[in-house]
């Protein structure tokens, strides 16, 4: 997954210490390949995954609308030359004063997921379009989101009820499948939820106009996954199974999807050791780990494809360290990862599709150690 | 255990957002107690609990020596007033060209836990003390280590003999109870450990000085935890029975228990909400959450004592999670927190014992969300 770019900037600028590389080349094929794959849909960028200004541009450019967490993010996605009708406030979990300052700089677009978040942006940002975010279970996902995020479809339709009531849009529901979603038929059982919360509004007379399909496309790691076409393909089938044919308008919100195969992050072999004379397993320590930008390891739920020079000769099995003096800091140990036996201190590995939710998770300056640096090229 | 102090300073300076306020006067009291309590152990703070410049400027000037995990750690030590010969590079994994840059600043003393630490070490620090570091089970802890660092300390023998004959000085065994350790007897063991390693070394004439009890003293959070003068009395009984009247130099490298109950992270609730209207749970989304400072309650493993202006009234189960658009960024879920039924959006909680393990960990700018801001006073 390293691209011939990453590869040739990595060989002649030979950065010191561990570091991300983006292709934007990449990221402008995966936009292209989701516009494709969803014609009908719009594509709503989801920021956090990696907010490079590089990126934000390269997709403002392109078309691509936003997904924002926060006020920051808003202005980062302006700044890269949005304009305000192509970004979302995504996040149910708000401020009212950034609500108020979202909505100052032209956003009309927010999430809810409860009749409290609907009084604040009623309060703040009259008239602004809201959608529901309801609640599904997300298996199949790899990083499965937990109940965080969202409401049973009975209570979004009081949600969006009350929205209306307030003289908000009641404009749709939202739905998110879990990161990382391999399994094609996710987004039927979700979008057959939506439905019903538009057919019992809609016998109100609140004629619901939007579905906002969240995220959950994959990268691939090590495992083969299906291609945006393949995923492109089972939404508008479960589409038209629900909606026939009345398909409202469609959001989809890319981030792993967009950024992850793009980037690629250069690491260094610090040490490699064994606990005792008999051990079996070697433990190879990173000079990146959880707090350095690899935080999706996090119960080993994320396996990166790691490349080495030495690919191709024996391998066995290592537990994999970060550089800190934290014991959580262990990437893969309940499942040890196969690496050369040929590796030695001070090589150099690819941690590849590390090009989502790397940086910005990153920790401020633990252990002394910098936050993650990062090239886009 | 919000001080005067702290409550004063939040009362007057109203800072907006989530941040943490250290009180000194605590870091001060922490440190005599330690001195009264371990009167012939050398106490060397753990920088990376909490490396704000105010807390080292004070501990340097009381006396305190510095426990380092990276070069940038030696130099803020450094920054602070502590000379060379106070300060240990504790980390056992590091790059070569670190423990050369340490080196050429003044550092003589580096820990390793394997002989491929220990020639790295002689090829650039000649002459270096080195200590090796023992695998203890950490039972006990409530934030136990995993193997991570250390090796059995059969192997601890072959490593310092190494270093003798690499021209190094074999000085000493470490070992880490575990962070946050409340079993008294934990240090027992270890001590024990060491001493073995001692004896079979001044078998061929390697004498070791020194024993590095590394951290692993608490902080209260919930629950009481014993007194720094028990934990010296009972760490001075082991020492006695494990070296007779031959007790090495010993250090001790408290982090969290420095500086954890120093501190106290203001924070507002964001939003308060059910997922249906029959959800006998609520949950609570704070301006602050793992990735915020408070990654250490990851798999809920630091439960911190949350304190509002509705305190004695009437509580109920919460889950409580952070405010970014993460799943993973829940607090306490599996068990869930109790919190005053009256508790309401924009109020004001005090997460306290929260002076450690924060600021440094929190991610540089995830979601938008900048990182967690401190005032030490």
């Amino acid at each position: 997954m390293a691209t011939q770019r990453i590869l040739d900037f990595l060989a002649t600028r030979r950065p010191s210490g561990p570091c991300l590389v983006v292709d934007l080349d990449v990221v402008a094929d995966n936009f292209r390949a989701f516009e494709k794959a969803l014609p009908e849909s719009k594509i709503y960028y989801a920021v956090k995954a990696n907010p490079a200004p590089e990126i934000l541009r390269l997709l403002a450019s392109m078309g691509s609308s936003f997904d924002t967490a926060s006020v920051a993010e808003v202005e980062m996605a302006m700044d890269a030359g949005a304009p305000a009708d192509r970004i979302s406030f995504g996040n149910t979990i708000k401020k009212e004063r950034d609500i108020a300052r979202a909505y100052e700089l032209g956003i009309r677009l927010f999430a809810v997921d409860c009749v409290e978040e609907v009084e604040k942006i009623a309060r703040v940002a009259p008239e602004a379009r809201v959608f529901c975010r309801v609640l599904t279970d997300g298996e199949g996902a790899e990083w499965p989101l937990s109940r965080k995020f969202g409401c049973v479809p009975a209570m979004a339709v009081d949600v969006l009820r009350h929205a209306k009531s307030l003289g908000l849009d009641a404009y749709g529901v939202s739905f998110h499948v879990g990161s990382q979603q391999t399994n094609l038929d996710a987004w039927d059982k979700a979008l057959g939820d939506a439905k019903r919360v538009f057919s019992t509004l809609a016998e109100e007379g609140i004629a619901l106009k939007m579905v906002n399909m969240g995220g959950g496309f994959p990268t691939r790691y090590l495992k083969d996954v299906p291609t945006a076409q393949a995923y492109g393909q089972s939404i508008f089938e479960a589409l038209s199974k629900h909606f026939g044919n009345q398909i409202p308008e469609t959001i989809i919100e890319p981030g792993r999807g967009m950024v992850g195969n793009a980037g690629v992050i250069k690491s260094e072999v610090v040490l490699i050791s064994r606990k005792s004379a008999n051990d079996n397993v070697r433990w190879v320590y990173l000079d990146i780990g959880k707090f350095g930008g690899l935080a999706e390891t996090m119960d080993e739920a994320i396996r990166y494809p790691i490349s080495t020079a030495h690919d191709g000769t024996e391998t066995a099995p290592c537990v994999l360290a970060g550089p800190t003096c934290d014991s959580a800091d262990v990437m893969y140990e309940k499942t040890p990862y196969p690496m050369p036996l040929s590796l030695t201190i001070g090589d150099e590995v690819l941690i590849e599709g590390t090009g989502a939710y790397t940086t910005t998770y990153s920790a401020v300056a633990f252990n002394g150690f910098e936050p993650l640096r990062a090239y886009v090229i």
